[in-house]
């Protein structure tokens, strides 16, 4: 089933079921108010919303149209969001394109910050952008959301935890991140709030693409209207989903609604293209001596998406437009 | 006026007033649910918190004496826990300790991370430890908790967005720190949750200790039933909470509930004593060659508050026990 948040003028919107085509919704906020009350009682809720969408695929419960603008983030706030970089072609890109040395331990421990999780953007909202000097990305990942998860889980009971999945849009400032990284706190500043997909699916949605803790399917990235990525967010993120459980619940436990990230999607086939514009700088800049594509500027856009062999969207399309503040 | 959060079974308990004394406790849930509730809505519910908080003085409303093991952390869950490090003699100590460098902006630029806070330790939980060799400590520090605060929010205008104050156990891995800080990401496994005092209370409440965005008053640590600092939570700390609000909201905004720390109350008086262990370890390997205090190890006690003139607990105490997982 798929779900998403419908903006009502609360903090946290209220929940609403999704049709596998991503054009109508349904009630569901007499059976959970909003997302992270359907996450917290997920055990009594999600029978109940499962027969709610099973109603909508026969037709007995009243469908209302779906527009895309009235969605917020499917969690519009959440307790933690944790994103790891595990698709290590882009970690040895990146950090080339800084003239940095790799972590010792690439490939043997991930690489997880914790990320800023009090208000996110809906997947039709601007980014907001003050200095284009920050030097403003945006970097394309597949997400999953957790139920509570005990400290010291190992890899094969985590896939378990996984309730949802989606996409998102880890909005990135290069020029401040750089200075960030040499600090030793990890990345604050150069970080502004993410973007989320309109929806948070089940992984039995997502078959046969989920395999093996990963979504083995194309991100599709089109940026000013020119489709600049279609990498497969499987076979080359070097830790899987349970991998990532295990290694962020060594030491604490986790709270139902905690969102994890896959990192920006990358591929070593140049021919995939690139999910961020620092990886195509750095493919310009092997190339050609030096990056061509700048950062993102006012009134550039960035569409991020996932379709099924039907053509389907999965997750909804995030389809953002760079704006003024 | 003092704020708790009483458990009741659910994730986030329900919220009570306290006395001035912290001996009582009256119904709150009825004017906010939750103390994210009173947070999100704060505008309504402050004076009607006040008014009950009159009434509580006056002796019209009921009262029912505090047990501080039946309360949680005052958000058992928050949507964003951001520590600074402000105080530099705490920085300087530990890189010294680690042998590594200071940061160039030092003192024109705060440290800051991302902390998880999906899941805090109340005041008299037990700190969960599975490895002593992950050397564990204890931070004493001061946190205020925001209201809505929105990006670029100039430091003038920021302390009208600080709702309450309390202190908190910043609880750390020092062993697993040293390696997370090399990888650039910042901390994650080195940071376990965090414990929260009983109290999170407004600004006029620690009157005449709120000055110049910092809290002027000392912060006491009892470890192992030995009192080991009475450092000064006010002049020493280089960033106050306005300027830190400043720094933090550069690039993006933030919801109510948002809670911000001071790091690690430390002072250059070596009599002050130490708000942690890895401090006091360097202040014995510069004294006698070698640390002699060593990490915490399961049945170990730290005890954190702060007192006013007449001995009363501004926030009650942490008092927490290291326990086997």
């Amino acid at each position: 089933m798929k779900l998403a948040t419908l903006a009502d003028g609360t903090r946290d919107g209220h929940l609403v079921l999704v049709n596998r085509e991503g054009s109508h919704w349904a009630l569901a906020a007499d059976i959970a108010v909003t997302m992270q009350k359907a996450l917290d009682d997920w055990t009594e809720v999600e029978p109940r919303l499962r027969a709610r969408a099973n109603q909508m695929a026969s037709g007995i419960v009243p469908l209302h149209p779906l527009r895309t603008e009235r969605l917020m983030a499917p969690l519009p706030r959440a307790y933690e969001w944790i994103d790891s970089s595990s698709f290590l072609n882009h970690v040895r890109l990146v950090r080339k394109a800084r003239g940095m040395e790799l972590p010792q331990a690439l490939e043997s421990e991930p690489l997880v910050y914790q990320g800023g999780s009090g208000s996110f953007l809906g997947p039709r909202q601007g980014i907001p952008l003050s200095d284009e000097s920050w030097g403003l990305d945006f970097e394309a990942e597949v997400c999953v959301v957790l139920g509570d998860t005990p400290q010291g889980i190992q890899s094969k009971y985590a896939e378990e935890r996984i309730r949802l999945v989606t996409l998102c849009n880890d909005v990135s400032l290069r020029g401040v991140l750089s200075s960030e990284l040499g600090k030793g706190f990890g990345y604050f500043q150069g970080k502004p709030a993410t973007a989320f997909a309109p929806f948070l699916v089940t992984c039995d949605e997502v078959q046969p693409y989920w395999k093996n803790g990963r979504l083995d399917r194309d991100i599709l990235c089109t940026y000013n209207g020119e489709l600049i990525s279609q990498a497969n967010a499987g076979e080359e993120m070097h830790f899987s989903f349970p991998d990532l459980v295990q290694y962020i619940a060594k030491t604490r436990k986790f709270c139902a609604g905690t969102i994890l990230g896959s990192g920006t999607v990358s591929n070593t086939d140049g021919s995939r293209g690139t999910s961020c514009l620092a990886e195509r700088r750095m493919r310009e800049t092997i190339e050609y001596g030096e990056p061509k594509t700048p950062f993102m500027k006012v009134g550039d856009t960035i569409r991020i998406e996932m379709l099924d062999d039907n053509g389907v969207s999965l997750f909804g399309a995030i389809d953002q437009e760079v704006v003024a503040v």
